[in-house]
């Protein structure tokens, strides 16, 4: 009797359950309507798509509106977010826009020209990459030999050799122990991965801009939503805590921090760092840390591993300290269930790393970069210097590898100087492929032997000032 | 004037827009209640969460609605798929059942606790992994060596190496040319890459069970929902292709294919293909085929790219073939537009594939793997001979590395045959890992010498027959 009331009560629940479904259809349907109107309008008054401003009230009103009906605020902030984008991206087919402006000039795809003008017999000197131009660790060599004549090239644990998540623990320092790290196919896809894991669909992820392009990829592919914080030379790109707070709503998930920064050259003061985990702590979220550069540094820099905070990700990579980018070995170090998680996105996607990489990046693990540290520092001193001689504004990079000065003469855009040095064989990074609002920045990466520098620059100056 | 009417306009519509948003966010909230109600029933009554019957009903009524108010099916399709995972997403939580209930026993998790047993000094005979026993090609070790000396360790074309590419479509014929491949981190994340490419929100992949788990993961991460089309050994593994046409709607995008055949060693017949591809044509549908078995073949063999069909993705790998697995170096074949999409996915992933393998995958092109295929084979029919005097129901492999037998006997349940297996030293993939409606059936891989695989089938029959 009882289990038949149940049968009949889910029958009813079912029925309800399809008329509101059918309501919610409908009026998704007149929202795509009402967004296309709305984009056609924009499109004739030439307005941007995405608008701060409208996008504030909006959220005023359902914050307001499920806080009234008792609506949890996570889930309508997500939900929000989830039709936002929509619209968003709706807006982009109906104006014929690329889905990722920035993608379209960026450091990458300057260097992909760059690459065709050399096939067809030009010269260029590359500014535009972070690919370090000294060899990688004479043990590369052993390594790949023995890993053939030892069978080491079979699956691994999704997680990366044992021996290996051991060394990484060792080095990381901290009290990490190995199931506490995972190796990945480069720094990039132990964000992705933890971006995969953690995001669920309309959450968001807190960015300070200028930054890596790679972070608002990451987030769009998880249907995260991402905010920028943006950083100015004036504040010598020191984020703003405050406004950061400001940020931070019911469904904010991720900050994703970057020091030594690329491209800007900074590293953030110890006392923001604890105030950015504080925020993170107060508000349950998690902090991704790129510190892919944290060998090139050259001021006091403290990894996010020593603040013990549980809901961080501290990323690393061989690719930059031992020049080894083509063998792809990064690793993150988190929590075992983060850990967990991310390997499962790694196994999905991959199986394993390359176990041959593996083990070259273990005979790497005690490499002393400290060579090459110091050839980049007398090189970002070299940059340094040329630009200070042209007047140009930069902040004296800290860490990294990169100076990213503020243009002035002749030439204030990005776009257009980027597409003149080319034809002059010069490859330089865009400012705005860091973020939108840094249209007049260049990136200068110091990969180059000094002489090639020398004449880059050169004839950087020469296009900027004519005497 | 014109101007400023646009402008009150837009006013208007963001205030219909903002009242829509609050009316589906209520509704999406009111639809989450129901389900958890719909979710206590459904526990106290322990139902299954999914029901394809109720799922069909609704679905019926959204067809229905959408057509009535002149609303795009596809766009609903979509929206209800989306609602439908949420509400299971919900259920499971509320019921503590892990999302990935397939995950818990396959291959893998076999192989896993293999390994553990392994290495607390157990030995095992592993018939559960697809990982080739034989050495890979002699040219790898020149290949290694090669790479070092001639700095080929750089970040690569996210497409991969032009050279590798051009041997690649060379290998392939049918007329493939170089921008019509992509070298992936093995043929996984070919097909993962092209998942990610491909769908939207909630569109929908039809795929044909027993299969490979990876495939329900894929489209689970891509935010997709996956199809179920069953195959019995009845009907010796054949797909109903009327069944399949039958299950195609509105926002279906992708056919998954597998032959030869993993676990069962089925290889489709030609006029099958044919009438996929019709269907695959008439309904807009692309059909990703993964052939990473297609050496293995012992009747005659179609490759999906004979048959030049615009919106295919073919999928294969020098893991099986080349007995290369560790290297993690597969490939897709598709038609430009489709290529571009998966290596924007793998760029944003991981860059590119680690130059050094990409170099080796290059040396074993020429690689002939008729002595391993004969191997294979030999092993087959071994393992074959052995089942059929345990009077177990099987098809005799076609193609791949796998015999897929039913149980009967002492035990007929896979969970329990592994289990009792694995305390004996002898490892079999459990059938319900390549499909739930599968756990009559045991997965024999072929991938050890003779006298391992004579000793394992030798405990399995003592298992199954006590004389």
């Amino acid at each position: 009797m009882v289990k038949k009331t149940r049968h009949e009560e889910l029958s009813k629940l079912r029925a309800q359950i399809r008329d509101v479904t059918l309501e919610i259809i409908a009026n998704a349907h007149k929202r795509m309507e009402l967004s296309e109107r709305i984009g056609t309008i924009k499109g004739n008054l030439n307005i941007e798509i995405e608008d701060e401003r409208v996008e504030q009230e909006i959220r005023r009103s359902v914050t307001e509106f499920s806080h009234k009906r008792g609506i949890d605020p996570a889930f309508a902030g997500r939900l929000l977010n989830i039709l936002l984008m929509e619209s968003v991206r709706l807006q982009q087919i109906q104006q014929k826009k690329p889905r990722y402006t920035t993608l379209e000039n960026t450091h990458l795809s300057v260097f992909m020209k760059a690459k065709e003008l050399e096939s067809s017999g030009k010269k260029i000197i590359h500014l535009e990459v972070g690919e370090p131009d000294f060899p990688p660790p004479r043990s590369l060599k052993k390594a790949l030999i023995e890993s053939y004549k030892k069978k080491q090239y079979h699956y691994t644990d999704s997680r990366g050799l044992l021996k290996l998540r051991q060394a990484i623990a060792k080095k990381v320092g901290n009290g990490t122990v190995d199931n506490e790290v995972i190796v990945t196919s480069g720094g990039r896809f132990a964000i992705f991965s933890a971006m995969l894991a953690l995001l669920k669909q309309g959450e968001e992820v807190i960015s300070i801009d200028p930054s890596w392009p790679a972070y608002r990829e990451f987030v769009d592919f998880a249907g995260g939503k991402i905010k920028i914080l943006h950083t100015t030379l004036e504040e010598r790109w020191a984020p703003d805590i405050r406004q950061l707070e400001a940020m931070i709503g019911h469904h904010t998930k991720v900050i994703i921090l970057n020091y030594p920064n690329n491209p800007t050259g900074k590293v953030l003061d110890e006392k923001d760092i604890t105030r950015i985990i504080s925020l993170a702590k107060d508000n349950g979220l998690y902090v991704i840390s790129d510190e892919v550069y944290s060998d090139y540094v050259f001021r006091g820099f403290t990894s996010l591993t020593r603040y013990k905070y549980d809901k961080s990700i501290v990323v690393s990579s061989f690719s930059k300290s031992c020049a080894m980018t083509g063998f792809r070995v990064g690793y993150g170090i988190a929590e075992k269930e983060i850990i967990d998680k991310m390997a499962r996105v790694q196994a999905i996607a991959l199986t394993s790393v390359a176990e041959p990489m593996q083990h070259a990046a273990l005979s790497a693990i005690d490499y002393n970069p400290a060579g090459n540290v110091k050839l980049i520092k007398e090189r970002l001193d070299l940059i340094s210097e040329k630009l200070c001689n042209m007047s140009l504004d930069f902040i004296t990079p800290e860490g990294a590898m990169y100076v990213y000065p503020r243009l002035r003469g002749l030439i204030q855009t990005d776009a257009e100087l980027v597409k003149t040095l080319l034809k002059l064989g010069v490859a330089v990074a865009p400012g705005s492929g860091f973020g939108e609002n840094y249209k007049q920045f260049i990136r200068i990466s110091a990969c180059q032997p000094k002489k090639l520098l020398e004449q880059g620059l050169e004839v950087i100056k020469s296009i900027l000032f004519v005497h």
